[in-house]
């Protein structure tokens, strides 16, 4: 029997994280190169793909059993392979499909199928095929230079009637916020949890210059740093159990990794705003931690490999 | 060929309004009593078992047909038969299926299915199936005594993970308030939204003491009255849009009679507050006007007759 493999990659503004995968879900390979971003992020795809041709001949594997690559990035991604816009990527709208297959078949990989979906739905989906409850339905949640957030209820990653389900970076949690969000909104979440703010807040309680550091290179977090963070976090989380009323939350993303610290003030505003009925849902970290992504793009390079196998018949 | 009749029932905390339905979908007679909500409701479903008997009766009807009934509740309703309390009736616990099949074997109906649903949930429903556009994904909220909510994600009504998807009127979005809510948080959408809050800004424009009308005897709305309700709704809008970005949000229940006076306070705090990506979602009022409900209690009954068809098979 021909031996079926997936590349998986979790592309993010620092590193590219690859996962090579048998169709059974078996991770074979795995490893991470740095994210090149210049020329507005024109070599990321042919990076890939020559270390698609690297590893492939290191490993002694057939090019032609090759069969799918799944690819999660840092921006909104419609019909699953128009990405509309990665300002960490430095990309414009990139067509995923069209720009990697003839990379793709020059590189000696002749039968592929390209797939692309925003980082926090691959993560989202991580969480649900690998996570502690698999199948259950959940809101992920990443926090990181942004605030990412992939929506599964019924099964089902939620898109959106316009695209922008899972957009609560934009959702106003403080009315009397008067400082404009790049959104040019006003109290938006965006404004008091991503990692720049958190940053900020770390360099004023070390007396430090604003740009002393960068928010790759800060100390371990205090509960100080992340209390306001923890609070919005929690009044959006209660928001969005309002409305669907999700069993399970799962934090991820870089600032997560601080753990109890970040997690315990979102669980207790999460409590002081949510209706009771919903008090006994789930918040906790990510259990794939930073992989969530790359499995997620895993799962859904599989989902278009057998989709397009009922469509071929 | 046999004829299947299904009764549909909208209970309020004023009126139950009736619709008789062919399976169809055919209307054939629809009335309307006062709600007896004395001695805990008590009388309340023999009240609706006398009417079917009297209409059946005075439309020379078989009791036979009659296969279905289907209820929409002011209240939580869990396992399609189970009402977990409705203030407004005076009930707290109450199996539907439990207490209506003895009363109907009783009246002569042998071959009936009960189901049960709440309100807005069957307001949503029957928007889904006989709005506009009939079919597409929408939020429905009632602005009434309360504040209700149905939610239709991928054709299905949402229900949540703890029974509470749609929970709205406990959604916070003034967090500067001081005044506790009854459901013990502060802040909720129901505070500003619900009609007696309205009825007191009405009172309080014509300079009248806080006990000179009820909110069923008020004049015509006026923008003054309802703005502020306008700009909390808007922002609720806002929070569900960023999470889940439906392309429709359906306004019903009595104080959407008052129309565009409250619709577009909505609409403007709608587009203040939501991602500039879902600012083409549709916020209208209901078509079916106050009928959504009872014809929502008929699809409801409908599909617990099909499933019942199904499982005896």
């Amino acid at each position: 029997m021909t031996q079926t493999l997936i590349l998986a990659a979790d592309i993010g503004g620092t590193f590219m994280k690859f996962g090579l995968f048998e169709e059974s879900g078996k991770l074979i390979h795995r490893w991470k190169i740095p994210t090149n971003t210049a020329d507005f992020g024109s070599n990321i795809l042919s990076d890939l793909v020559s270390e698609l041709r690297r590893v492939f001949s290191e490993e002694g594997l057939n090019p032609i059993n090759l069969k799918a690559v799944g690819l999660g990035v840092p921006g909104p991604v419609t019909g699953g392979h128009i990405v509309n816009g990665c300002v960490n990527l430095g990309w414009k709208r990139v067509d995923l499909s069209e720009e990697c297959l003839p990379l793709l078949k020059k590189a000696g990989f002749p039968d592929v199928r390209v797939s692309g979906l925003n980082d926090a739905n691959a993560a989202a989906l991580g969480e649900f095929n690998r996570g502690d409850v698999p199948g259950c339905d959940l809101v992920m949640i990443t926090i990181g230079t942004g605030i990412g957030c992939g929506i599964i209820l019924d099964g089902k990653l939620r898109e959106g009637a316009f695209g922008s389900a899972g957009e609560i970076g934009h959702l106003m949690v403080n009315p009397s916020e008067t400082k404009v969000c790049r959104c040019g909104k006003k109290g938006c979440l965006e404004q008091y949890a991503a990692a720049e703010c958190i940053r900020r807040k770390v360099l004023k309680r070390l007396h430090l210059p604003d740009n002393a550091l960068t928010h790759k290179e800060l100390p371990p977090l205090v509960l100080e740093d992340v209390k306001e963070a923890g609070e919005m976090l929690g009044r959006a989380l209660a928001a969005i159990s309002c409305a669907v009323d999700p069993g399970l939350f799962v934090i991820g993303g870089g600032v997560s990794e601080s753990g109890d610290t970040i997690l315990e003030p979102i669980r207790e505003s999460f409590l002081k705003h949510s209706f009771h009925a919903s008090h006994d849902a789930t918040v906790r970290l990510a259990s794939q931690r930073n992989d969530a992504g790359m499995y997620g793009a895993f799962y859904a390079a599989l989902a278009t490999l057998k989709n397009s196998r009922t469509t071929e018949k």
